[in-house]
């Protein structure tokens, strides 16, 4: 497997995309995108557990249970979140409106919404918005859309992979907005992967939700899922493999390469958290299981001590234990081990639960950087497992305080 | 009932307290204070339920088995966890050396540590401070006793009453100190609360446990449960009211007044977060069951984007509804009304999950005071639950970050 440096999902063979600003973003930013799909694709998507949905992600919760999904339009600047009955039929109209743009059925249409929430989209931009999104599909259109899809992002996230499956040459690609809830009223985490590898939708879901785990279900920004999260994957055939119909070795290609895409925009999406100045990577090992080490990566990425600390580059060790031990995972406290990646090598911070001597100006400039890779041993067996976070420092207060 | 104003532990007949500063903190501030009973106790504690546990924890855990409890030694400084054995032996010795002072079984002593950890606690001054601590022991004690629990804590946390136990008058008092997690290093919230009542040890640990879910598991400062979390209550039968060993009225009458202390103090502690302006109080009302309301408080209270919110006074609307979608709870979103308490009335912000029109300035002024209670009404049963948080600041950011 291949990355493609400088790509995006418009090199996917098949796939148009456009992104432009309608005007829902008052600073005349791009706001309103289109992801196209030439060929009938099968898709799969995986929804917020919010049991608050916003009016989007219940319509594209029903229109993915079509068969065929060819487009997906997606607008920033207004979520349509906590809008009432008004919003969802405002959904279902710009799906009508983009269906009859490109002469495709409603159904086979997905949509999303992320930005301002309880606040009603303005239809009278949207609707002209969507057909001029519509009519502006290109094959160059990946980074517009990228682009257009953002809110509090500091840049476009976007990844792209080639490799072979069953004998022919396959491209995966992806684009991102971050990052879960990471300011009050523009809420989020948007991902969309298209492919022309031909699998069948089952199996397209099946692997979707295994990737979810490793990657989307690995990050944290702060904590709290929003109305809106929606991760989405499209895959049209064109390049005409065998199709993927069970849990054969072009499965597991597949979903080598779906986990390695979604994982680098999960990243992107960690790393962007609103205000943070750094990347932590939380790679946890011999866990009692799986399940175990999870817990405990994403307990650690997750938690508001140590993400405060990392932002102040300062090994806060009793803090790790301390959310080790709070996260549900069954482990034996008094055997975990804790280190500190510095390129190849690493320093050992925690031996048996108890801090090592360490030099702690090494550490300090270690913590410096703009990526922290700690590994947690719980030496117990052979679970493992890998979290994203990032830091928690005075911009993330500033942006969601609402201060100037 | 009646508040006793100015009135701590010592206030309660049979109890002694001491509290000195022995030399753990370098600063000369008072950190090690004994509570002795007079009389046998029966006590009862409820302890962290992080995997990782302090040293003091462990030992207490196990003495708390014993039929009476005779004294509490609380050390404020350093925590005494991820010590290893040897934090072990050392609470062991610190017991024995109260219990030799005291003249009573090492088994009828608790102990508590409080402040830094992954540091071995030192010793040599420590044994002496018990010595001293145990030879100050007076019925004037209880507010040394207050101060010397305290670490990153601004002020001390007392509340006490008085009521009337089958025909009896009878007296309750408690301090504590905060807050969760507060500060990396520096951790544990610890509360004591002493009666001169006469309960059954059974009673008094069932008393406890239901008194816990109301008072102190409904408080958050930061979402991270310490290594050293200990709730006690010590009972002495002083009182002379006929032993309470069932569920009777007087049960429900001693409950009462238990109730009502602990959450004073629970309350005091959220309000003392670290780097807090204000006290956040969330009340649901109409859940589907008491579960569901405290799942959508403790949620509210938790959350990161709702305490930097409060932090700047803004009505941050759709995160509440957000973070009641997040909780887990069972409602009905579309359902949803958010009050904000004015003085005694109340001005709707949200209705049937959608912003209301209210006066911005008004709501930011409200939002400005020390005390924020925001009403969230499920309209789905009779459910209700009040939980306590803090907003979150720079202050937070800066203490756990190690910055100066």
């Amino acid at each position: 497997m291949k990355v493609l440096a400088n790509k995006t999902i418009t090199d996917v063979p098949g796939i148009l995309a456009s992104g432009i600003a309608s005007g829902i973003k008052k600073d005349g930013k791009k706001d309103l995108s289109v992801i196209y799909s030439k060929y009938n694709a099968a898709a799969a998507a995986v929804f917020t557990t919010n049991r608050v949905k916003g009016a989007p992600i219940l319509v594209s919760m029903e229109n993915i249970q079509n068969e065929n999904t060819r487009a997906i339009i997606v607008n920033s600047g207004n979520a349509n979140s906590c809008t009432g009955e008004e919003g969802i039929a405002n959904a279902y109209k710009m799906v009508a409106t983009a269906a009859g743009a490109l002469n495709i059925s409603p159904k086979e249409v997905l949509i999303q919404s992320t930005g301002a929430l309880a606040i009603q989209i303005p239809m009278d931009i949207v609707i002209p918005g969507i057909g001029k999104a519509c009519s502006s599909l290109t094959e160059q259109g990946g980074f517009d859309a990228a682009e257009a899809i953002l809110t509090t992002d500091t840049r476009i996230k976007t990844h792209a992979v080639e490799y072979e499956l069953g004998g022919k040459t396959v491209r995966m690609a992806g684009i991102a907005k971050g990052s879960t809830m990471i300011h009050p009223n523009m809420a989020t985490m948007f991902s969309c992967v298209v492919t022309n590898a031909s699998i069948a939708k089952p199996m397209l879901v099946k692997a979707l939700k295994t990737s979810i785990q490793k990657s989307y279900h690995m990050i944290s920004v702060d904590g709290d899922t929003s109305t809106n999260d929606m991760a989405v994957v499209l895959a049209n055939g064109e390049a005409g493999n065998t199709l993927i119909d069970c849990e054969n070795e072009e499965f597991k290609v597949f979903q080598n390469a779906l986990d390695s895409v979604n994982i680098e925009l999960a990243k992107m999406i960690a790393k962007d958290g609103e205000g943070s100045t750094k990347l932590l990577e939380i790679e946890v090992i011999h866990g009692k299981s799986v399940k175990d080490a999870e817990r405990c990566a994403r307990s650690v990425a997750s938690s508001n001590l140590v993400k405060c600390a990392m932002f102040g580059s300062y090994p806060a060790c009793p803090d790790i234990l301390c959310a080790l031990g709070n996260s549900g995972a069954d482990f034996t406290p008094e055997n975990v081990d804790l280190f500190l990646k510095n390129g190849n090598s690493q320093l050992q911070l925690v031996k048996n639960a108890m801090n090592e001597n360490f030099d702690e100006n090494l550490v300090k400039s270690i913590l410096s950087k703009d990526l922290v890779t700690l590994v947690v041993d719980l030496k117990g067996g052979e679970g493992r497992a890998t979290a994203w976070g990032c830091d928690m420092g005075f911009e993330y207060v500033k942006a969601n305080a609402y201060l100037k």
